[in-house]
């Protein structure tokens, strides 16, 4: 089986006991719905804990993760979370000129075969860099790219838990129990959430397109926000960031065209006061009603998955509403078909 | 007078001689509208050619770049055609950890006194980090900033030349005729512009929502292009890039609501393969009208200016089509005031 040889191939990191093994290998199932799937994020991160993607990170002075769509968006998130290195997240094929031999490059790829993430992976290597994957096979499983194995089966935006934990866990070093935190507030999603049903009904009625606004280190989380609408709705979306947007956006806010048909969804800010005051004021001075997303938890851990999690039940209302399967993503397919 | 001020306190450069300060000074003058502006875009490529915002870099193992909405744009637009160094341009008011003494730091700020870019400066000045500032003006053009002075008396986002150029000039070495190049486009486009004025109407006949979609060098520039529909048209847009998008816009391009309500305007990828066929395949697989913008030029320092100006025009005569004054932004004022 595909999972047993994955962990008997590279195990979780080289001291994992086989007794947490057979504990790890126990929450992992295949799954077979949109629902299974989205309920397995808790399982996830408690999962993930146990995963490593490199021992040591002291010798590199740069981090740079390559990684597209779904799978991308981990690196993304994770140069937000973490800057006592440079972290510099590429969702594209090309190498900059800076990766040499001092650069940790961390390639993410949950199918292992994204051309774009394969071909900056080979160029590094012929740059001299130490490179390692995160993947649940395909070409990047490869010993070349020192891959760490995680979980096969499921869509690779489902999998964000397996994809960032592992980064979050290596690098950081946030708390057993804000782990726990986090496991716990999604779970809990997983059972209460009919008021997210609920605004994404009202969405759809209004066919709205959705407008998401982070702020750091929840920027690429509206952006993850904007892709699930994506993939799992089949509508458009935005994301942006206070207090960015109120160099821009905040113009078309009061006097665009159709104004009416976006739906603005906001991160609350809560006690950070910079950006509440002008999450505030920018309603307010453009008359606009915004729709506050105030995230639970208590560490950012947990804020974060509460938040990721949110918007994966949002975008997955929205496609029922529409009578769309959330699963189906053809047309990404038949392009990878088209072009070799 | 202010300009002459300026260049008496810190001059162009040390060596610059009062006989190329004259003739400086003859090119820049005060513009009382927004055609006028527009136009000056030739000079300030000329011009920029003179300006250096640090004699040398080698010392730096990183470049962090702060900077919001129209002056940030030239951080981000700068990071992704220099790759010798990495450079993380950051629209924010947060100081990552990774900012210390090997750090330089450059603050961009055409009022000098944006508050998230000043409150960014002091912090990295505490933290021992190389600071210099673009500015013209105001509270980033104290001493202890270390500012290069540039011109006052245009709109932010009207002064990309003077903002752009220097960084360019003082890290890469394109060559004299891809300034020339560059300049004669843009002075080009200011009187030869018809079909984008053509392309403005259609897209406001249709109460379009503009999409564009850029490609490595060229992704900050599609964000350019947003912005300047945001400030100058008063109009909601939506920027992206290949190969990103085609994992996720991908999706909605083929089956969402309101899709004639969009307009995607895509940069053209000429002889680069990758994306080229990544452009031709997305139309074609999502049954989708792409208006391609080829740029001219065969420098890419040619290309990109070319690009700019088109996306200032096509975003001004939105504004016109519209009715609507293109300088006008008042509620950032307001913001501004309401904000302390």
């Amino acid at each position: 089986m595909n999972l047993i040889d994955a962990f008997l191939r590279r195990s979780i990191n080289k001291q994992t006991s086989i007794s947490e093994k057979i504990e790890i290998l126990s929450v992992i199932k295949h799954y077979s719905c949109v629902e299974d799937e989205l309920r397995s994020l808790w399982t996830q991160i408690t999962f993930g804990t146990k995963l490593n993607v490199f021992p040591n990170s002291d010798k590199f002075n740069k981090i740079v993760i390559f990684g597209m769509g779904g799978s991308g968006i981990a690196g993304s998130i994770f140069q937000e979370l973490y800057s006592d290195t440079p972290v510099i997240s590429i969702n594209d094929y090309r190498v900059p000129n800076f990766v040499e031999k001092s650069t940790l490059v961390i390639g993410i790829s949950y199918s292992g075969n994204t051309v774009e993430t394969m071909t900056a992976l080979d160029e590094c290597l012929e740059a001299g860099a130490r490179v390692v994957s995160i993947t649940s096979g395909g070409v990047l499983s490869q010993e070349k790219y020192d891959p760490l194995i995680i979980p096969s089966g499921l869509q690779p935006r489902s999998a964000i838990g397996y994809l960032l934990i592992p980064l979050i866990n290596t690098f950081m070093s946030f708390s057993a129990s804000d782990y726990k935190e986090a496991a716990s507030l999604t779970r809990d999603l997983d059972d209460n959430n009919s008021d997210i049903k609920e605004l994404a009904e009202s969405i759809v009625r209004n066919r709205q397109i959705p407008f998401i606004y982070g702020f750091t280190p929840f920027k690429s989380l509206a952006y993850r926000w904007k892709t699930q609408f994506n993939e799992n709705s089949k509508i458009f979306a935005y994301s942006g960031f206070f207090p960015e947007m109120d160099h821009n956006d905040i113009i078309p806010m009061k006097s665009t065209y159709r104004k009416d048909e976006f739906r603005f969804l906001v991160f609350g800010a809560g006690d950070n006061k910079f950006i509440t005051e002008r999450i505030n004021a920018t309603a307010e001075l453009t008359d606009s009603q915004f729709t506050i997303i105030e995230p639970r938890g208590k560490s950012i851990l947990a804020k974060l998955f509460y938040l990721i999690h949110y918007g994966d039940y949002l975008s997955y209302y929205v496609a029922k509403a529409r009578g769309i399967d959330p699963k189906e993503v053809d047309v990404i397919t038949q392009l990878k078909r088209t072009i070799k």
